[in-house]
């Protein structure tokens, strides 16, 4: 999807995020922020906003002279995320529907996410997500797809939420036909080799990386690797917003999206309210017009 | 006070507001939008936001080939506030104190403001605060020093508005020693001298202008006759957060402010709530310490 006019405050208020995480002077925040507002002046609207990030953020990371700021929270969520994930085992274990609750679990953890600026609650949204499930649901399908599957890459998104994917891959699809993928490089909290590492998923699946520090995928950019996988994958878990704003185009019926909706333009894409839950296949979810062919 | 990093989203929000009223083509709007982002990357933030605002709205003009847009708009404000403040005139009358509450309803008037982007109700807004009464209240000071005072300037913010402004200034300080003043040119809804001839004040007391196309106060850029009548006044009512924004560093005690606060930056300053009604002198009402001296 496009980069929308109502995406710029927001990448405003990342630059202002980041700042607030190094602990920076405010001079350095105010020319973190005009230097924003002067690369979104000119900056090409009808690429996904996923690739505006990637062009913003080493301007903030030079600022810094820090190439990953999140780099300790990053370390943090995923311990705290391992250590609950283990404490809520019982969520799905004991659960007559196991892989909807891992799938809501994986959902609810898509909270975590520095890049919409919003505080969140990880344990009140796993609460309030597995209370009410997905919203959007096309769970059972996913399931009926799942056992005659050999091949599935599951592009993750955020670091701690990669703790409940870890979950949902070992548990969930069966580790042995997984390929995971993470982004070529830092930016914001998504994560990389390095957080596959820290969960431990590096030693149950092949890790492969994008080739490229994106929020989201950027294909002509993409490694090989990447491009390959995804090619042969029979089915494709896409985690978080960013890999949906920059896939949602190829209508491919083999992406089954995961994500929370965090913001107005995706909202105003897809036609359902922020906050709302999405477990659901390709474009089949969308109530606006242009979706819903 | 100086423009802070806060206030720059609501820049944009503005750009779109106007593009909005205006009705004219997403291009346009982008235009707009990609002028505000330059031209806010390069601002001197140590100026009032007002004044950054003075600089913006001719380059949406200019886009939108009309140097006042909100025109229609702001006939329509002013009738139907004229319209409303016949009927609300039980209000005051009865009232066991009818200067406060012809305060009252002027501060609630301040709600209708497109400056900041938000929708209004304004006769909720009147329902409320009439109910509260100003949060931060000077009006029994205020009350004192009007017995003794000869010459008071009264500074109106926005057109509607200046209805209730017209019912304060007759019923409660006496016409026959107020001058009035309007902006010196069409700026967002700000009112100027076309606005007090619609709602019947030029034919009861003088109406000059400052000079300048700020919703606010530019003190080095204004007309003699302005700064003249500012100086040899007794009492000066500064109605709106523009007039405060760009006054309240002057620490006068004749100034009166009459405002809603609006935005997280005055809210800050202040050290009140947004919303918080204001009828206070000077900056003796300020909770944050850089103020309470």
């Amino acid at each position: 999807m496009h980069t929308l006019l109502d995406c710029l405050p927001c990448f405003l208020a990342q630059a202002r995020m980041v700042a607030k995480t190094a602990g920076i002077s405010s001079e350095t925040e105010e020319r973190m922020v005009r230097r924003t507002l002067s690369h979104l002046a000119n900056a090409d609207y009808r690429v996904p906003s996923p690739h505006i990030a990637e062009r913003l953020y080493p301007l903030f990371y030079e600022e810094l002279g820090d190439s990953d700021p999140y780099r300790l929270r990053k370390q943090q969520d995923n311990e705290l995320a391992c250590a609950l994930a283990k404490t809520l085992e019982p969520k799905w274990k004991t659960s007559s529907q196991p892989l909807r609750a891992l799938v809501n679990l994986a959902l609810a953890a898509n909270v975590i996410d520095y890049g919409v600026g919003n505080a969140f609650d990880l344990e009140r949204t796993i609460d309030h997500v597995m209370s009410q499930q997905a919203l959007v649901d096309h769970i059972d399908a996913f399931e009926a797809r799942l056992a005659d599957c050999r091949k599935i890459l599951y592009l993750a998104d955020n670091a701690g939420e990669i703790a409940f994917d870890r979950e949902l891959i070992v548990h969930g699809l069966g580790a042995r036909r997984v390929t995971l993928v993470v982004r070529g490089g830092p930016i914001i909290n998504d994560v990389t080799r390095k957080d596959a590492d820290q969960v431990g998923l590096s030693a149950l699946v092949p890790v492969i990386d994008t080739g490229v520090a994106v929020p989201g995928v950027a294909w002509e950019r993409s490694s090989r690797e990447f491009r390959n996988a995804f090619e042969q994958a029979d089915l494709i878990v896409s985690k978080g917003q960013g890999n949906f704003e920059t896939l949602e185009h190829l209508h491919d019926p083999r992406i089954f999206f995961v994500f929370m909706i965090k913001c107005r333009a995706v909202s105003c894409l897809s036609g359902y309210p922020v906050h709302t839950g999405v477990a659901a296949f390709g474009d089949r979810f969308f109530l606006t017009p242009s979706h819903r062919s």
